[in-house]
This record gives structure tokens, sequence and C-alpha cells, in this order.
């Protein structure tokens, strides 16, 4: 079997039995490997009746066919499992080092089901998989078990780990690997279902295998030439980051303000990556495979947060702990983050639900005594360090606060509802939906909820193009024509490079599809052409669609916060926008061939080989 | 006092006490009468504690201070309380001659409160008041309590009454007047809160009294020549009554067809007031003080519904009770609302809920078991007559149905949510929003839920125009433009049509708003200006929508079916609109002067003088 290793872990922490299931080829080619392969997974193993925070729920981590082989990129993750922030299917997608690891020891992936009687981490390498006894490492950060295991394994494992919030079950934990080199899986809270079975790390040894690559000469020569190509194209990136993009993101009116209410700050040249740059940068780190960097080393040396060192903040996290709580305080930032980071956090959701905090304090829903006295006002940074870590320990407000904003908003009641910035539960990330009708569409549609990466549609309404797919013009963001269509082929393309677990800055380097299609040919030796790579997509991106139908998802659930379809900012570079959701799901449900209520028809399951996968009963026909 | 009669009738069923309270003359130039003065006395009598069907709620019933003089269509009777279908204002508007007599019988209104021990009918004259026994009127159809109270009061008396439905609490029963000559208070459930109180009639002698008019040859002239007017202007309205509309209104795509879901149906002309004209058509009637004429008497002399006469059914009933339920038969379509008037159910939900009882068992969500074993089919004349008789029974199925709609698919859940058509709880008119973009806009804001005849928007994007508010063209149905500026305006000047108790008829036979406030200024002996008429109007609005605010509603509740909002019917005469709601709420909330959430702010209610009504708190700010 090419690309693949063809093994994939199986440990179940009740049982602690632990054993090795074959992967097909013909289960490859139908699902590719990632998020696409264990969405099928997960189809197998829960149901509707499965709890996301119970022993029957399935945590999956999953590498693509091209990790292992230098593929630039290639060596990204997949974390598929049931949600507990949103109840649906979830994905949450890290890079760093863990992906190539599990490859080079010979696995696929690893599907960890049940729940350990007492806190355990495992340890993978090429002789295969141990639970081992991590008493001593219960409450500690993710930062002090990467050097605790690493002291233990020798400094060349891998290990991915649960800080504090995933053992206490925040429902944003996430789960972080490469200690200070921090990378996060941290959406949808995929940390406190690992929390869930006391599984506080997995380790994963340095390993000696490859996978085998049907025409090597030609991938190495491909390897050689992207790897220059992206390694050029990424020198922005390089430098400064993602939040390199802070100026230029508020100033067209993507970035949110104060809980998604204003159109303008003025405050991103102080907290940028140039800022960061000139203040506090020691450093640059790469996830396995990446010829970019974007990753930020970091040491703060002066004033009230001296001493912190290790990852710096990315462009979500500057914008969700700063300008949507209102923060400008670059260093007060980065402490945000570190804390995220080490009690493992997800700092989008984390930011969101501050900024949701202080806006329900100021509107008198939540009050001083609600809050232990803590005065949630906007800007105030110390509120913000302080609500971090009630949250990751469930203190006082922290306790609600960490269910997420759609619960909090349920919880305080009355017009709390409407500046809840979420869909199916899951916050949005730092882009306005109002600044690209694009993503607008991709955030209502997106199956782990509120998402900009499941689509990337924002790339192509900013001078992006995907010639193979028909996409030959940048299209208008603030227009409504060809949304639905635009919206769902870029999300079956991406749901191909989340299977092959290729990162999506490579599609702002250049790198065109088709050439990814030429290297799962060289790869895997298969014959596919642009259509299969799109039809696989559409596959993959249905069969995720039927995971959240099968748990009562519907055209209701595919919906914007109310803020976002009604409320104009007024100012700033996307003013007078308000995304046409109707509009734009109707063209999108009809390029689908999904019913009125969005329902995939019999039909198109059967057109993408998903009969197995129609419901029983079809209670929409 | 000019135009009122000063006195308002208080009956609390509960002790039997009757009193008469003074109306003064500042707060009918406030509230003026009504649903305005109406929605004033609801929200002293009742609070967010009040259960609808509770004691504690009030039913009021209120003239205009026209009612008595002659001016024509002004003898228009409105109900007020609080809803039981969607817990939140209730107005229902009934014509007739029930306002009239009781203004000759020298009240302007009744508030009735608490709750009979057993069943009684109230019966009002001149003398007062009285509280009688109707144990032997109780289960009888309101034909049935007509011909009754009229044997024992004489023929004169006018009679309302509610039917089996009411006292079966069926959450749309309606208040009925006027015997065969059918006038229906039919919208919100008001009939329910009636059965609630044990109140199975009220009775309203004739009365010698009038009003005072404050410049008699003035108005009297202008009576004169207005109802010349509205006569000749009204001929097709006479001529074919309210269905005389059918064709046209499916021609553009306003009518529902199969629940909403199509575009076009071809079937208009064999139920249309022509088709009724034709071959049942055996006189017409009219309400007291109206020249036009819109009622029609019917006798059906062969076939299966031989037999049936009395009142014929209005072009709401035709498109609700046939049309959206693919009932193509004019017989049955009569017979159906002769036992929605017998039964005293709201033709308008009532043909909702079986359309929507039509749906939901096509697609498997309700079962033939569940349904006792009737095939609830499209177009099946006998399922839509034995569903109207299980729904006022509450028989079987009929109980849940009863409900009404948004009860309905809460039941049912998973996609039933998506094609149950309401707003607020209120089922749809028979006017799509996707034919009027104004009409989606005022079924989102209406205080009374999904309502067309708050803002009666419709006809000015038909021709119409109302140049005394700046509306000096008629605009374009599919258009966004202004949509917030002319709904809100129009909501406010239809207030005042709702609380003077004038029909909205008028307004299609040329009678300007400048005219009517000639009229309040010769009436009422006051100095009002087109610019009071909208401040007042204005300021009911505002008021009805505090009550709502009160009990929870803002943007939240302000909403659209998403059948409405994402489902083109992609044939007929609106065959590819879909309203762009957000974007029209954004400028209506700031035309009102409404926050983001629609919650009118502390400055708004200030300048509208409803400081008293702000409320406590101020949990939005």
């Amino acid at each position: 079997m090419f690309g693949h290793a063809g093994r994939v872990l199986r440990v179940d922490l009740g049982s602690s039995d632990i054993t090795v299931e074959r992967l097909n080829g013909t289960l490859a080619r139908k699902y590719i490997g990632g998020s696409g392969l264990g969405t099928y997974y997960l189809n197998k193993e829960t149901n509707p009746l499965s709890r996301p925070l119970g022993a029957e729920n399935a945590l999956i981590l999953l590498t693509g066919p091209f990790s292992g082989t230098r593929l630039p990129t290639s060596a990204r993750l997949a974390v598929v499992t049931k949600s507990p922030l949103t109840g649906m299917y979830a994905e949450s997608d890290v890079g760093g080092t863990f992906g190539l690891k599990l490859k080079r020891s010979g696995f696929d992936g690893i599907i960890i089901t049940g729940r350990a009687r007492k806190p355990c981490y495992l340890y993978v390498s090429e002789q295969g998989a141990r639970i081992l006894d991590a008493s001593d490492l219960a409450g500690k950060d993710t930062y002090e078990v990467d050097d605790a295991l690493k002291s233990v394994h020798g400094q060349k494992v891998t290990v991915a780990s649960i800080g504090p919030a995933g053992e206490n079950l925040v429902k944003f934990a996430s789960i972080m690997t490469d200690g200070r080199h921090a990378r996060a899986a941290g959406r949808c809270g995929v940390g406190a279902v690992m929390g869930s079975k006391n599984l506080k790390a997995i380790v994963v040894a340095q390993g000696t295998q490859s996978p085998r690559i049907a025409d090597p000469d030609a991938v190495s020569e491909s390897i050689r030439r992207w790897s220059r190509v992206l390694a050029e194209q990424g020198q922005g990136m390089r430098a400064y980051g993602t939040a390199g993009g802070l100026e230029s993101n508020e100033f067209i009116g993507d970035m949110p303000i104060k809980n998604w209410a204003l159109g303008t700050w003025g405050k991103s040249e102080s907290v940028n990556g140039e800022a960061m740059a000139a203040r506090m940068l020691t450093g640059r780190y790469h996830c396995a495979s990446c010829p970019i960097g974007c990753g930020r080393e970091i040491s703060i040396s002066a004033g009230p947060f001296a001493g912190i060192s290790g990852s710096g903040p990315e462009y979500e996290t500057i914008s969700m702990l700063g300008a949507n709580c209102l923060v400008d305080d670059l260093e007060a930032i980065c402490a945000a983050n570190d804390l995220c980071n080490r009690y493992g956090l997800d700092t989008i959701s984390t930011g969101s639900v501050i900024a949701f905090a202080m806006e329900a304090y100021e509107r008198g829903l939540l009050s001083k005594a609600d809050c232990s006295g803590l005065e949630v006002k906007w800007g105030d940074a110390d509120a913000v360090l302080t609500l971090i870590r009630m949250i990751a320990l469930r203190q006082g407000i922290g306790d609600l606060l960490g269910e997420g904003v759609r619960r909090c908003a349920e919880e305080l009641g009355g017009v709390a509802e409407e500046f809840a910035i979420h869909t199916k539960g899951l916050e949005f990330p730092a882009h306005d939906p109002r600044a690209h009708n694009s993503v607008a569409l991709s955030y209502a549609t997106s199956n782990r909820g509120g998402c900009h990466l499941a689509g990337f549609t924002h790339m192509f309404e900013k001078g992006g193009v995907m010639p193979e797919i028909g996409l030959h013009e940048s299209q208008d963001r603030f227009g409504t024509d060809k949304k639905g269509w635009m919206t769902s082929k870029l999300q079956d393309a991406m749901g191909m490079y989340d299977s092959l677990k290729l990162c999506k800055f490579t599609l702002g380097c250049g790198l065109p599809i088709s050439q990814v299609v030429e290297w799962m040919n060289g790869v895997m030796d298969w014959d596919v052409d642009v259509d299969e790579f799109m039809l696989t997509g559409e596959r993959i991106y249905n069969l995720k669609r039927m995971y959240n139908v099968r748990h009562g998802a519907s055209r209701k659930d595919d919906d914007l916060p109310l803020r976002i379809t009604t409320s104009r900012r007024n100012t700033g570079g996307a003013a007078l926008n308000l995304p046409h959701l109707g509009e734009m799901l109707n063209q999108y449900y009809q390029v689908r061939a999904w019913d009125e209520f969005g329902i995939p028809t019999s039909a198109k399951l059967a057109e993408l080989g998903l009969g197995e996968f129609m419901m029983t009963g079809e209670p929409t026909k």
C-alpha cells in the first residue's frame, strides 16, 4: 500500500485492549485519510446516543497519506470526534511534529475509545503502544507535561497533551502538541473528550518507517521544487507570522472588534506581527515538512509580563483575545496566549466567550456578584487573564463560561442569544462574515460549526482563483451571485486538504490543486484526476453532513447569529454589508442537490457511493 | 366628551362585580380607542406572569371614537388580550354590528377579567350589564347560540359568542358575531381566552345613545360624500367579495399553495369570488355603517354539501383551507368555512395547521395511526372537514393541531420546524412574504405575530401611495430600499386605523388619511394634524412592542420561517424572490430608533410619552 502505513492503532482505555487494524486501499481511496477517513470511522464508532463526554465516544487521530513523504506541509494531523461543544461532528486540525512521528512509527492513526479508570497516557512507538500511569501528571499544564514526559522518554518524542482545561472538561479545551513550540488541535473541545477518557497525553517516539512512494523520483523532484517555491512565497508569513495580516484584516472589516459590534479599532498596528517582531520575537518555528515557518518564538523581558517565553500568539489569538475584547496590550495578549496554551484552551473560543461575558456584563446580564467581584470590563487585560484561569479551573463564573457562548446565552436568557456569536455552538474564528459573503455561507454550513477553514473561501474573494474547478476569477466579496456554487466547491476541495492533511497556507503560495492531484498519483500510484479529487471531496463533505443530519441537523442549524445578519457596523472596510443568507443557502442547497431542508437526497448519496449512510425511515421525504 | 361615550364597562366574572369606569379625554387623545386604548388597558391589567388562559388575563373589547357617527366603516371592534397562541400581545379585529350596538348602549368598551364558575353570558344594554347563566348553551355552535339568545332577547340584539373550539380552549379559537352573517374576531386565539373565562357569549341590546359630534354638519356632509365614493369604489368588492382577488393574487405569487411550497396552482378560477357568485351566491351583507358590503350570503342546493347556507368564505379562507391544502372544490371549502364559523375557529390558522399536518403526513412525521386511521392527504376535502371537527373537539390528532403550528412542530421535531409557517406563533395569513418584501418585514415585526394587516403594506407595492407621509410612489415589491421606512410608517398609520376602528379596505377606495384626520377633528373637536396622527400611531405601535419586550421579545422573535427566507418557489409571479430580512430589519430598527435587538430606546419612549412603560433594570443597555 502506497502513502499510507496501512495500520491503525486501536486503543480501548476501558479494557486496556490495544489492537492494530488494517486500513485497506479501497477505503483509503474513498476517504483518503485525515478528517475524511476520520469521519468514516466516527460514523462506525458512534451514533446519536453516544454522549460526547461518555466512554462511548471515540477520539480519532489520523495522519494523511503524504505524511512522511516530505511533501511540503504534509505532516498535519486530524482529530475527529463527537464534539461536546456542538453535539455534532467535530474535527480539529493540528500541525507540529505529531503527525509525522505517528507515521514514522508505522501508524496512519489512532482510534481511542472507552475511559481509563485513572489518569493515564499512551506511549506509541514502532514496537506498538502502551498505556501508562499519569497520576503524577494530573493538574499539570501542557508545557510541564511536555517537559515531564520528555525527561522520561527522551527529547526526541513528540507529546500531545491536555492541560487542566481538558481535565476539567471545559467544552472548548484543546489538545496541545510540541510543548513550547505549541501547536493546538484547538477547536470543538477535542481536549475535553480526551479529558473525559482520563487520557492526559499521547507520546509518540521517534520512528524509522517511511511510507512507500509509487514514483519516488518524480515526488522528490516535486518536493524540491515546491519547497523552494513555498519558502519564497511564504517569506511574509515567516517574517511576521499569521499576525502580519492583522492591520489589513482590520482595514477590510474582517477582524472582530468588541464582540463583533464595531467596524474599526485603530489599534492593530500596536499588536500585529510587525510589533511582535520588533518587541519580543526570538525565533520562528516550523511544522514538520513545512518550508514556511509561521510559528513564533517570543520572550518578554520587561514589564508586568516579564518572563513569559515560548510560543507567540497567532492572528486568531490576537484578534479574539485582543481586538474582540478591546485589549490592545500586546504583552498582555501574549500572556493570555501563554495561559491558554498551558491550560489547553482554544484561544478562539476563549476570546469569544470572554468578549461575550464583557458584553453581558456591560448590559447588566452579568453582575459583579455573578463574577465573584471581578469587574468584567471591555479592554481590561487583567480581567481577561483572570477569566482564563477561572474558565480552565471552572471557578465561579468560569464554570458557566467554560460551556461556550451558546450555553451561556441560554443560561442568561433575554437578548444574550443575540450577541452569542456562534453557529451550531462553535464560536466564530476571527473573520467577520459581513466582510465576505462566502464566509457567511461557509460559517452557516460548515459541518463543525462556525468555521472559515472548511471553505477557506475568503482567499477567493481577495484575488485567489482556482481554475481547475472553474473559479477563473476572484469573486466580489459583497456580491451574492455564485456564492452557493463557489462555497460548496471550495468546501469539497478544502475537505480534500483536511483529508490529505496539507496546510491551506499553500493556497496563498501558488500551489494548484492539479499539483496536489499529481502528488496523489505519484505517491499512491493512483490515477486520480481533478474530477475524482472533487468528487471525493464532495463525498467526504456529504458524509460529514450526514453525521450531523443523523444528529438532527437541518436548515435550522445552518444559521448565523442575529448580529451578523441584522446589524451593520457602519464603519470600516465592510461598513454596510449584511449577508443575504437565505438567498445563498437556496443556491447552495441546489448546487449540492440537497433538499429544501439541507438534507442530502438519496440520489446524491447513491451517486457518491454513500448508500450505507442513508438514513432509514427517510423522515424528510 | 366628543366621539367617545366616556364609559368603559368592567366585568369581573370571578366576583361578578360589574362597574363602569370613566374614560378621560387625555387618555382618548393619547391612545384613541380600539387596539391603541386596548393596549394601554392590557398593560395595566396584565403582566408577564399572567397566564393567557388564567383568570388573571383580561379580555378587552373596544370600539373606536367614530362608532355610532355613521362615518363609513367606523363600526368595527377591537379585541385585545394576551394570546394563548403567541404568549404575547394579541389583537383581533371584527366588523359586523357588535361595535355599533355597544356604543349605542353607551359604552366604549368592556374589560372582562376573572373566570366564572360555570358557563355564563353577559347581557349589555343601556341599563347596564348582567351576568346570566349559559348552562344550556354549552357545546352549542355559534349559529345555534345566536338563534337561542335572539329567541330570548329579541332579534335586534347582537350576539358575540364562542363555539365548541373556544370552550375547548383551541389556541386559535375565534369569537364570532352576527350569527349567519358571520364576522370573526379570528386571530390570536381570543376565543380561547373567552372560553377560559367560562363566558359563552356577550349579547348587546339595541341602544339609543349617540356619541356627541363636535361639528355635526361638516361630519354629516363628509359621511354623505364618502359613503357615495366608497360605495362606488367598492363595487368590485361588493360584487365578488374579498375572493374576487383570488386569481390575481395567485398570478403575482401572493397566494399560499401546498403549505407555501408552490408558486402556481391553476385552480383559482374554480374557487374564486366569481365562481361563488355564479354557483351559490344568494345575497351580500354589510358591516354596520359600511357602504361597501363584502360579506357573502350563500346557499348550496345540490351535491354532497347541499343544505349549507349562511356566510360564504373570504379570500383568506379559500386560500388557507383551499389552495394551501390543495383543495379545489369550492363547495367543500364552503363547508369547511361553515364548520369553522360554527365551531368558532380562525379559518387562517385552521387552514395553516391542516396544511402543516398534510406535509408532516407526507413526510412521515405523522403516521396514519397518529391520525386515528385518517389519511391526511393533500387535496382531500373530507380529511380537511374531519380534521376541523377533530381540532374543535380536540379529538385524536386534533388535540395537538389545536395548539397551532409552532407547538406542533416542537412536538414532531426534526425538520417540522422548517415548514411550520408562523411568526411569534401566529400562523401567516394568505399573503406570501416572497411576493412582497414589505410583507416579509411586516410579518417579522408585527406585534401580534405573522400579520399583514398591521402594516397593510402590500397595497403600497401594488400602486398605492400615501403622499401625506411621504410615500409619493408605489414601491418595488422585490426591492429592499426604503422597506424599513415604509413598513414602520405604514404600521404607525394602520395602528391608527385599528384604534379608530376604520376598515382598511377604505384605503383601496381612495380615502386619504388627511380626510381621516379631518374626521377626528370634526368628531372629537381636536386639532390633530397628520404629524400628530403619525406620532400617535407610533406611540401605539411602540406601546404594543413594549408589551412584547416585557414578555421577552427581541430581534430573535422578529423572524420568518426558513421556507420563506431560504426556499424559492421557482414558478409563478414571485418565482425567484427571497426577502433579505436582515437588511430590512437593520433599516427598520434604525427608522424606529430601536436598538440592535429591536428594543425601543429610552429616548424614543420618552419622546412618545411612554416613560411609564419603560422597563426597569434596563437589561439591554
